[in-house]
């Protein structure tokens, strides 16, 4: 018996029972993280208005996103006789009112804008909730993906800074994935764009200087003399990008290359200050000075984080964010600063499920299955079963009267830890018998025992 | 300064930290008694197929399908010289081919569908996701909503019913929520309208009896009248469902009238089983047998569910569910039977607001406030902030050395439940100071007690 295959939308995913209860092992970590350091959970709907969103992630960005057909009669005061003559993006601007998150910053200034008089400041939160993208689909990159924003806005400390460091080691500590945090800042990116003579080439410059994890020095430095920067500067950042050097080595080498450019220096001091309080918070997380690191440049506008997991087989980022200045003008309301940091989880989940990192015991999906083998047992399977629940184990009583072998088979697909045994003969003898579903083993345990031996609850206490 | 106000989409929302709390006090007290009941989690697509949507709600469920814009060219195909004279739901099947998830229950039809052959049988499943559909927004009602609901397919044994039962009366109990539960079941209706004469009106007859609670007595007789149901059958079915009665009352008159029918017969015999398990199982919650309920009765063969609020002030069903006996069938896939209910979230939200019974303690959204006075104590503040984190409290060191008021402002507006104090006098004395933030009472601790007198921790656990 089979039904036909009913396919889901390309890119979306169901998640089965087991793929669910890892998914909540791993977010139910990075939420306490969140929680423990005082963040608060924000929730915004799925759909926004396209104006909300349209303008606020580029050319491709617009093109990623996805619309929603107005409800009802959407052709109204659609010239239909144009239609052929109109460019699809405005006919769709007249299709379409709404459309799906497609991050959750864009959401969040939004929130903070409309609610900045009534936020406590600084106004410290997380989100977890997916967002969708019309990107094409492929291995690890879904259309239907959760983001895990933290951020907190309306102060410049960098204490905050070194906050989201200890959030980033207590979430990795925890999921025992060994990780590297990158560090680096927009000012000491700038500085150098200004030192190698060419303020104005920043964005041509750490574009080129992002490529070095992935392409040979030499392309880079190709691509560095293409958008005109001179061959002994570019030898030199090379040399600075390219050795091998621990933070003492690479914070000297940027001192000698940024003496006397005060973006650069402001930068710096920034980077040493944030090291030390990491190292006052006693971080021990593997920390790096990265001055290659830009993600998002157009957006950071001083520190910037990067996550790398410390693995020959899964060497990608987990997890990245950095200080921006600026983030609710777009929603008319200035000078809202802010850090945060976005945790991948479907990466992260990638990376446990890799490296056989999920605790062996999300495989089960019970905790106790009573069989059911006769209708006078009921009351006293009732009453069993209560006991486990109190105790907040679940446990559930086989809903048919049916041979054991078939109710032992359930419990073996459920991969419950426990079956408990009672017929007739158990009736009788007044005891029930608990079989661990694991070894095999199984042992009579007499009726006024079972709190206590079976569920773990002390006399006096049920 | 504030922003420029930018709305969500029209019935909508955003869930404010403190929403979100209350929000996730209720989930996680509806989703704990399902896990406890072996119940496994399943998590599906925001978005589905149109072909696996449309035709699932009838002709007015269609129309309030969000329909998501085909991305890329989305007019490829569609000849533009005719759309004039195209009806536009013609037209927006070739616009789109996705939708919003409008239900629970289709996406679990078509996983089971798929999964059939893998999945252990019961299988038991809940799933807590946000539904949308283009409804017209009013008081309560929402485009954006969440679905609670939790089925077993793949078993007849009414024992799923009686499990059922308690989950409603475990979740409403630790609410504080008063309710019944109402409880019919399709085949006594179905014998009512045989043995009235028309078993083809099963429907009208339904349908008019549902509006009791509603309207008159008057009025439903009337309809009955125009249904075609003759006048003394009218009479004695009004009787029935009119009169205050107890259980054994109400199912003494149902045996009266449906004495020979089988189907009536069948219904009541079902009935009585629950109930007498119900019984079995020790749930103290008050079920009701209703015979005019019907809800959904063009899908339910068997129990019939519906859970209302015990209040004059919100007297509002907020649960409710059903026997079925073809979940699947329209995928393909014959004879998969199970018995589910819903739990309406924000019905359930808005009874426990009204009749204030969230928990007072969800308005803090922070443990423990470490006021930053100086930054010679950064080192200490951290050690605090490490020993309330291994406690799982939230603590947070405010961010910035300012006015001492000013941090116990933040303390207050996050209703914070300690403030933490230690500036260069403390630093000197060795020794830190607690307010405790809703008496405003505070105490001097010595640095060797902080462990124990504020965070609880006993010597020698550190």
């Amino acid at each position: 018996m089979a039904g036909q295959k009913v396919a889901v939308p390309k890119g979306m995913r169901d998640f089965s029972p087991l793929e669910v209860r890892k998914r909540k092992y791993l977010l139910n970590i990075i939420e306490a993280a969140f929680r423990r350091f005082g963040y608060e959970a924000l929730e915004t709907p799925a759909m926004e208005n396209l104006s909300t969103l349209t303008g606020k992630y580029g050319d491709e960005g617009d093109k990623l996103l996805f619309r929603v057909l107005n409800s009802g009669d959407y052709l109204k005061g659609v010239e239909l006789d144009k239609i052929g003559e109109m460019r699809p993006e405005v006919l769709a601007k007249q299709l379409c009112d709404r459309g799906m998150r497609y991050d959750l910053t864009v959401p969040f200034a939004r929130y903070v804008a409309n609610n900045w008089g009534e936020l406590p400041h600084p106004f410290k939160r997380y989100q977890i909730q997916p967002v969708w993208r019309a990107d094409r689909p492929q291995k690890g990159r879904y259309r239907e993906f959760l983001q895990c924003d933290v951020d907190v806005v309306g102060t410049e400390s960098l204490l905050c800074e070194v906050e989201l460091i200890r959030i980033v080691e207590q979430v990795f500590g925890e999921l025992g994935l060994k990780v590297t945090l990158l560090l680096n800042n927009r000012k000491i990116l700038a500085g150098l764009a200004e030192v190698l003579g060419h303020p104005d080439k920043l964005v041509p410059m750490t574009v080129a200087i992002d490529k070095l994890a992935k392409t040979s020095a030499e392309a880079v430095r190709e691509e560095l003399r293409a958008a005109g920067f001179e061959e002994d500067k570019i030898g030199e950042l090379l040399a600075l990008l390219t050795t091998e050097a621990d933070n003492a080595q690479t914070l000297g080498a940027l001192d000698g290359m940024l003496a006397g450019n005060p973006q650069g220096e402001k930068g710096l001091e920034e980077l040493r200050w944030i090291l030390r309080y990491a190292e006052y918070s006693e971080v021990e997380m593997p920390v790096r000075v990265s001055p290659s690191l830009a993600r998002g440049l157009s957006y950071y506008t001083g520190a910037i984080f990067e996550v790398v997991v410390d693995s020959e087989e899964f060497n990608v980022s987990v997890c990245g964010g950095g200080r921006f200045d600026n983030l609710t003008g777009i929603f008319g309301l200035a000078g809202v600063t802010g850090v945060g940091i976005s945790f991948g989880a479907d990466r992260i989940y990638d990376a446990l499920e890799l490296l056989k990192l999920f605790p062996g015991d999300l495989d089960s999906s019970l905790d106790f299955l009573i069989l059911n083998l006769c209708e006078a047992a009921y009351p006293l399977c009732v009453r069993m079963a209560t006991l486990a629940h109190a105790q907040d184990y679940s446990c559930m009583i086989y809903p048919e009267v049916t041979k054991m072998r078939k109710q032992l088979e359930y419990a073996d697909k459920r991969r419950a830890l426990f079956a408990i045994i009672v017929g007739d003969r158990e009736l009788e003898a007044q005891e029930v018998v608990v079989r661990n579903m694991m070894d095999g083993n199984q042992r009579a345990v007499p009726l006024d025992r079972v709190a206590e031996e079976i569920f773990g609850i002390t006399p006096g206490l049920e």
